[in-house]
Parts: C-alpha cells; structure tokens; sequence
C-alpha cells in the first residue's frame, strides 16, 4: 500500500503543483467539499476587492460601460464555453442553475407542442426534478415523468419533447454517457438538456464533439466562483434563432437600452438573459473561471482521475466498512467519491470537526469532492488516514455527531 | 433665490448629515444616479471582505450554518419589510426584479383562470412590460395589454387576474396612488403587483396601511445593494398558503436537504426562493439596508422632498430651457427629478465629464436621483449650477459627447 511520503511524491512531481498556491485553504484543513463549494483563488480576493472598492464605489455607474459590466455575462460565458468544449459564443453567464433550467425546459418543449412528455429520472438533484415538473406544469397538456435511471431510454420515445439528465450525480459521481445519449436524443427528435453542475471544471467536457445542444451548469462549485455566484447556460448555435426564453427579461431584450415597450429577442445567447446580472458573482466566478485558463487542463483530467484512483485504493485497504457507490471506470463517473454507511451524518460531522471537510448527502451517503486544482495526493492519503482513525475509534458516535444542523 | 451659503447651512443643519459619511463617494462627483446604481457604504466594504477573505477562504462550505448563509434570504428580507411598512416574514430577497415579477404574474395568474388578461400601462419600464408580456404568453387563454397610463382604471375589469405597475416611474418619477389602487384592484377581484424599484428606499411606503398584497423591487438602487445586488419580493401573509411560485426550485422546497424527488413548497415566504441565493450580492445588500435601519427613516423620507425642492426651484429659475417631467406635488412623485430636452443625452454626457453625474433615459430625458442619505443641499446647487454653466457654454454640443455607449 503507498504510504504518505509516497503520496508527498506524487505531489512533488505533479505538474499542477503551482496550481494551490493559487488559492486559499485555511491551516489544518483538508478540503474535500469543492464539488459543493470551490475553494477561494488568491485572484479573486483582489478582483472582489476592486469589483467593490474602485468599480462599484468609484467608478459608479460608469462601470457598466468602463469597467465592462454589460460585457461580463458573456465574457465569462465564453470561458466556460473553452472549458465545457462549446464555442463562445454558445455559453452566457446568468441567474441560478435552477432559473436557467426553466428557461431551456420551456423553451425547448414549445418547440415541440406534439410531444408534451418532460422527463428526468428519479433520484436526480432535486431542483432539477422540481423545475421540469413545475415548468410541464404550466405548458399546454405538459406531462412530467421521473422514470429510474436504469430505465431512462424507454422513455426516448415519440411522446416525449425534452430529457433533463445531470451528467455527473450528485451523490454517487456516475456519469451518463453523454455522446450516446445525446445522438439518441437526436435521433429521435428529443432536446436533450444536460445539467454538467458536477462535470463542469471536474472532468473533461466536448459539447461540440458530444452534440449537446442545450446545458446548464453551477458556477460556485468546480468552477470556483464563490457562494451562490451566478450559473451558466449553454445553448448550440443552431439553436439561437428559433430557441426563446420564457422569461423575457430586459437584458435579453435586442436593445435594452432603447427601453422599448415591446420584447424583441437579442440575436444570439444574450436572448436568455432575464435581468440585471449579478456583477459581484460574476466578477468572483471569472477569477475561479480564469485558475482554468491557466492551468494544463488535460493535466486537470488526468489529475481528477488518479486522486480518485488513490482514494478508492486506499479506502479499499483501510475503510472496509465504506461501501464506495462511485464507479470505478473513471469514463463512467465525475470527479467525486462517495460512500454509503448506515451512520454516514455522525461519521461525516466527526470528521469535519478533524478538519476533513467533506459532506453528507441524505439518508447515508459521504461524500468526497476531489478538486486537482488545490487537492494533493497527500491530502487525499491524510484525510483516509484520519477517517480510518476516527472509525476505528468509535470517537464519531460521541451525541455532539448526531445533532443536526440547517445546512448538511 | 437660495445661495450656495444657503444650501450649506442647510447642510450644517441637516439631521442626516452624519449619514453621508458612511458611504464612499469620489473626490470632484457629484453623484445623482443612485436611482441607477446606489452608492457604496463604507460598511459593504468590510463585509465584502469579510464574505469573500474570512467565510468563503475560511469556513468555506461550513458559513452556510456558521455565517448563517442559508437563513440571509429571509433575514435582510425582514430589513426590507420594515423599510416598506410589511411584516418581517412577508418579504425575502433572491433573484433579480425581473424573475420575481415573473414568479408573482404566474403565480397570481394562475388564482384566477377566469380571468386570463394581464395588465400594465406603456412606457412602463420595459422588463415589467416585458416579463408580464412572456408570462402571460405561458398561461392557458391569456393575454396581455399594455394600456395608456391615464386609461389604466378602465382595466380594472372582470377580465383582468393581474395588473402590473411601478409605483413610481423610472423616467418621470410620477407617483401612482398606491392606497387608492390596491383599493380598486381589490373590490374588483385583481391581483395588483407593485414594482417598488424606484420606491423603496426613496420615499415613505406602507404596505400593511394600504392594503398591497403583492410587491416587488431592486436591491440596487436606493437600497444601495451593488452592481445586480438580488431584488426582493413581497407577498402578503395571507396569501402565503395559496400562492405558488412557477419557479419551484430546491431553495423553496419545505426541505432542501432531505433531497426528496417531489416539490413540497415552504411554508411561508420562502417557497418564494428558487436557486441557491447569491451570498456575496446579499451580503452587500445587507450593508446597503443597513444603512436605512441606523437612521431616521422620517428624516429621510422629508429630506428627499427637500432636495427635490430645492433642485426643482433652482432649474425653474437657472435652466429655462429644461423642461421639468416629474410632478410637483410630493405625494405624486418619488425621489428623481427629470427634465425633457431633445439634446438630452449629449448634454448628460458633458455634465457627467464635469463629475455630475445623472443619466439620460431614452429617447430625451435627464434624470436626476436624489438620494437622502448621502446628498447634500450644497450638492444640488452645485449640481444646478454646473450644469446651467455648461448650456450657457454650449460646450455639450463638442461632438464628442453625441457619441452612444454601451449602457446609456
């Protein structure tokens, strides 16, 4: 088995090793929660502090134009398109994933009047489940199915306009295989929405390659954006003309500054676009964006893929009451590691008080988010090591561990 | 006439005088776009930095429990309840203006199915024209009109489910009856939504006394949120129950973090949130309201009519050609002071070079926001004074200052 200065090796050698020093982490802390949260780049410190203190408090309203606050949306959209595999002009930054979602599913199931049928499958990210269900709720004669995921290709079919899949899950870090599932799609006249809230800056990603033609995705997890920054939305440019917005807000007006009575569609992505954008998000989310322009990002892939790899080996060794849920095939899953145990909420708060910070996802899911940008091999060696101490202890079933908080 | 002396001993004798130096405001501006953009309170920049450097670097995921995260929506909600004269549960702040006018359309819409017509005035600002134009289109038979301003009881009809209007114009600053409408709409069995954006924070509002049920409104402007700071949405406790949001995102649902597949709206106000809330542009917000809550809000609310007073007094006498749009009475208008002159956007555009800085709306309107609590008498004199020096000068008709932005 490798022990810790094997593991410090590896680190030694990693070529992305520059890369965490690129961001803050505080002292004592091993940080295994960035699929929920990224962590804070050194970068964005500085750019919040000048987003707030010159642009917003000196520059004022000047800044939408001097400082490209108009611009920001799809200037960081275009970022994320590098990173999704989509062209720039394909990916605009807006509102919540949640928001963003409605915004395709009604979109896309109008283009399809003839097959009211919106699925998802069962035990997918709840609001993606009570988004499609609310958005087939208000279109003519829409219907809302969530069928299990092992069953989720019959419902390809004549019936149904729209599928919303999250690519990576939440919980278990299984991921569809998109190329597959998307030319299906296609196949039979499905619009295919993607949520790639957990693929999105955890593992590589071609849109253009796979055929996506529609996707959202969380700014403030992988991407590093910071809490609640805004999402993204991803739309193929074929689709840019007949594809409208159900909230017709002015920024995605053609010429928001005519403040005209009448809505007019922007030509391009800028159409979904609802509201004023969230220029401090935003702003966070474009530093968390940039580590990814900067960095090797197949050396990214390849890292996510051998932490995993380190975790799951030396769990394998030293957790043997962890039952891994997370596929091994690193082509049939994202950049997290999961673990089902009957006392996974005690077990999880146990930790975090160690400093391990990972989470819990309901009923008994552990949950480990493996972030290459600012995780090391090393980490993730110490932080089996500390669980396996703490497991064997029994030190988690202190009643501190069981009291439950608002957030888990 | 009043002379600048004048104007600085009212300034001396100002009981808000010490307002003004808790907010950040550049050397030589004299800024009269906090209707736009609010300025930035000295407090926004320590909490800001606090957001960014201490809860999201340090506690990371653990600030929603530890810095309370999870409960900002509802708790700078109930700080914004107070400044609008509503409960403390019955506003919450999330998204942008735009997608909460969207949520209250459909979801009071969808109360009266018999009642399929949505209604607003023209030349309403455009996303609630336009928002309430897209959902209307969303509903089972409706319809949306658009009526003149001076014809809008006329559709206080059996037709009509909702009506949409600003409470104060964004361009003229003329005030609507807000007790005297809510009446209305009420006897006839209409869902009257007010857009408060150009009202809270600029003049004395009291929901409960007038009987609104309904309301929405920007956290950037007086509120002084910052640049797409989230927007706040009131509904009115008994309407809790009955009233849904189309929106149904996993924030809304009575229990986030069970997971569950199925919607299961909040109880109260919050089922009224959508996507995870936008930490950093709440917590400005929070800084922004803040301000209202430290200060005499009788004060403010007198001072606002003052200022406008003694900039409407000094344009009669020192700006002949500018012709005043905002009504006299103070119980008919808000807290800007605007002026029609078809050269309108070169000479802002030369009055902002000199560091006096008002917007132009389209297509020939100066607009001039005053804000109580860090604007001065003096302030507006100078304001008067430079700009009436720049007409006598000609200077604005430099071809530099024909040339369009961006942002107007």
């Amino acid at each position: 088995m490798i022990s810790l200065a094997e593991a410090e090796a590896l680190d030694d050698a990693d070529p992305l090793r520059a890369q965490r020093a690129r961001f803050r982490l505080p002292e004592g802390v091993i940080y295994l929660d960035g699929n929920s949260l990224g962590a804070l780049p050194e970068a964005a410190v500085g750019i919040a502090r000048d987003a707030v203190e010159r642009q917003w408090g000196e520059d004022l309203i000047r800044s939408w134009n001097s400082n490209d606050w108009i611009g920001a949306p799809q200037r960081v959209g275009a970022k994320i398109a590098t990173l999704i595999g989509a062209k720039p002009n394909e990916v605009v930054v807006a509102d919540s994933t949640s928001v963003n979602l409605f915004k395709l599913v009604v979109a896309a199931a109008r283009l399809a009047p003839d097959r009211p049928r919106i699925v998802t499958e069962t035990g997918n990210f709840p609001t993606d489940l009570q988004i499609a269900s609310g958005a087939a709720a208000l279109l003519p004669g829409g219907s809302f199915e969530a069928v299990p995921t092992d069953e989720i290709e019959d419902a390809f079919d004549g019936r149904t306009g729209v599928i919303v899949l999250t690519h990576v899950h939440y919980k278990t870090a299984r991921r569809h295989d998109m190329a597959r599932l998307t030319a299906l799609a296609r196949e039979r006249g499905i619009r295919l929405i993607w949520d790639l809230s957990h693929s999105a800056g955890a593992i590589e990603l071609d849109l253009a390659r796979d055929g996506v033609e529609l996707a959202i995705g969380c700014g403030y997890k992988y991407l590093n954006g910071g809490p609640g920054a805004p999402a993204f939305l991803h739309v193929a440019e074929h689709l840019h003309g007949t594809l409208l917005s159900p909230l017709t807000g002015w920024m995605g007006h053609a010429a928001p500054f005519d403040f005209a009575d009448a809505y007019e569609p922007a030509p391009g992505i800028r159409r979904f676009l609802c509201g004023t954008p969230p220029v401090l998000g935003l702003l966070t989310l474009e530093a968390g964006v940039d580590e990814f322009m900067a960095a090797d990002r197949a050396e990214i892939w390849a890292k996510s893929v051998r932490l995993f790899d380190l975790f799951a080996m030396l769990a394998a060794d030293r957790l043997p009451d962890m039952e891994c849920v997370t596929p091994a095939d690193s082509r049939a899953r994202g950049s997290h590691i999961s673990f089902a145990h009957a006392d996974a909420w005690p077990i999880c708060q146990a930790l975090i008080a160690k400093g391990v910070i990972g989470d819990f996802r309901a009923p008994d899911i552990l949950r480990f988010g493996l972030t290459p940008l600012y995780l090391g091999y090393a980490d993730v060696w110490r932080a089996v090591d500390i669980l396996a101490g703490l497991i064997a202890s029994g030190e988690w079933r202190d009643p501190r561990y069981a009291e439950r908080r608002a957030v888990t």
